[in-house]
């Protein structure tokens, strides 16, 4: 089979199981059919998945004493890093610094101040060490001074043309085919799935729906301030060079408490950052469930962990020992890593 | 009828107009019976529910040059003076004032100290002669201190024993049944229904659902500062004593935007705090609906407007009438106004 074909077969599969899941309707013997089509076929048949599927019927089978009501079915995703990939850079910055370069004519004064003189001069190691002074002043430059329609439009031309520098795919093909799966096994089941990044919340949402199937309003992340303004008799919102909220380690179950009002039954992510947002998870009462998908495979995608200045998982791997929450081997339990196949 | 059966026909035929309209899975016989069981019994047959029915047939009915996909349906609705009464003062603020009757043995000092000193003696005008600042004390003083978890169950303790002092009623049963059977007419239809609201997003999460059908991560409203702290091992979030966002005026928009990222293409408010949601949702392309609940039955409800302190309507009323927008004028519009009756 074909790269393409065989993304559109697992897209199609997983697709089939979500919707006969979700229907009620469907004779007994449907049913039983259905419990033969594995709805995370890009997942080996590891401990792992072993307890997602066992996580799911506990919460969600007619029957269960843990049963939890649709309502509740609360699921929330990292994305960077979890549901998509973030070397060698973070996504989002590739495209700031995208931007840089196409803004850069209209700032002449850029070639005299940092960290842009360095970027504009090839030299993204020298830019970036500024850490995250220089990376917030290149973030906000490119994600301000528009409306958020326009800022839309943006990250749309840029999300269907850019290409990784390494896999030479568009970014938004560098999503994690299994975590595909387990977004549509979850909503098949009656969660509402969310992510919860400390990616912007407005780059997310360009392509969030078309990508994860997760619509706008269920997308929580970063965000600088908003004002709302007539211009010419037409309402806007520009977008300001200011930070409005950081959702991002300590501001993750505080994101999820602004825009969900609800303490997640589910939450997944990758490192450091998503420590809390795991632990608010847990926190509640009941069966709860988190999960962290550790970057071990090289060859197929990266592997990092706890010296990473990208996505590092280091004392959230600890805790999730000692907690005996689930953690993703990436190289043993994902049969299939992109839904192109592999870096 | 007794008012409390009243109560439930009415509902019950609200939810099945709901039902049947969600489902595309009825013969055609049945839908056509549908058509003649009226979604919105509470509306008189005026020029108003017309403009209701009108659009919202334009948008959702398969052919129509003006569909608009199930996603992009978005619905928002203020809450005070729009989906539940507002008068004599705030609901928000009337358990505001309750808790600091209870909290009073806790803080001596609120003896000598205003707005709490003239409040205890039971001067309500003398305490909120301080206008804003002094509502702002108050309201922080009730809102803040205590967990997440801890405030929605302090709400739900009142919200479900405080009566009104003019209806006797539970301040939840004041709500307009024609907004209810609209609610599930709209989501009927395929709409999503959120709240945006000046009032405090955690004080109405805790009965949005239960009486509006409208959960959690739908309600859009003020805020107060959180922190992420850990208790006994045991992760809370703490209401903190400090603004985290407005959601009013020009605030409704933007709150809009950060929690739903899309425009909706109706909107609907009853006062100057709705007039920049209601033109956020006209100025957006294609069919769009903004309507104002205009107060003007003095004896079934309350009737006021362009001079009142609470649900001020002066230049919304101006734009809607030069904008064409829809003013449902409660007296003659509205058949029944709360689910008990009236006033």
């Amino acid at each position: 089979m074909k790269q393409r074909d065989k993304f559109f077969e697992l897209s199609r599969r997983a697709m089939l199981s979500a919707f006969v899941a979700l229907s009620g309707l469907l004779p007994v013997s449907a049913l039983a059919q259905t419990a033969m089509t594995d709805p995370l076929p890009s997942w080996n048949d590891t401990a792992t998945k072993k307890a997602i599927v066992t996580f799911v019927e506990r919460v969600t089978k007619q029957g269960s004493p843990d049963l939890v009501p649709p309502a509740e079915r609360i699921a929330t995703f990292d994305n960077d890093g979890t549901l998509w990939a973030e070397q060698p850079i973070y996504f989002q910055l590739a495209f700031a610094l995208d931007r840089v370069k196409e803004l850069a004519p209209m700032h002449p004064e850029w070639k005299d101040r940092e960290p842009f003189a360095l970027l504009l001069r090839g030299d993204l190691k020298g830019a970036l060490a500024g850490g995250e002074a220089a990376i917030f002043e290149i973030v906000t430059v490119t994600h301000s001074g528009m409306t958020t329609d326009e800022f839309e439009k943006i990250v749309r031309d840029w999300i269907t043309t850019a290409k990784h520098p390494v896999t030479g795919r568009l970014y938004s093909e560098m999503v994690y085919q299994p975590m595909l799966e387990l977004l549509a096994y979850l909503r098949g089941n009656g969660f509402k799935t969310f992510i919860v990044s400390g990616g912007g919340i407005d780059f997310m949402r360009a392509f969030a729906e078309r990508v994860y199937g997760v619509p706008p309003e269920q997308v929580v992340g970063s965000s600088g301030k908003l004002n709302f303004e007539l211009r010419d008799g037409r309402p806007i919102l520009m977008k300001l060079p200011e930070l409005n909220f950081n959702d991002d380690k300590a501001g993750k179950p505080i994101g999820i408490q602004m825009h969900i009002g609800r303490q997640p039954i589910a939450a997944f992510g990758n490192s450091d950052g998503d420590l809390q947002m795991l632990e608010w998870a847990k926190g509640g009462g009941g069966v709860r469930f988190a999960l962290i998908v550790h970057h071990t495979d090289a060859e197929r995608e990266w592997a990092y962990d706890r010296n990473s200045s990208i996505g590092r998982l280091d004392k959230a791997l600890d805790v999730a020992k000692a907690e005996g929450w689930t953690v993703v081997d990436m190289k043993s339990d994902w049969k299939t890593i992109f839904p192109f196949g592999s870096k």
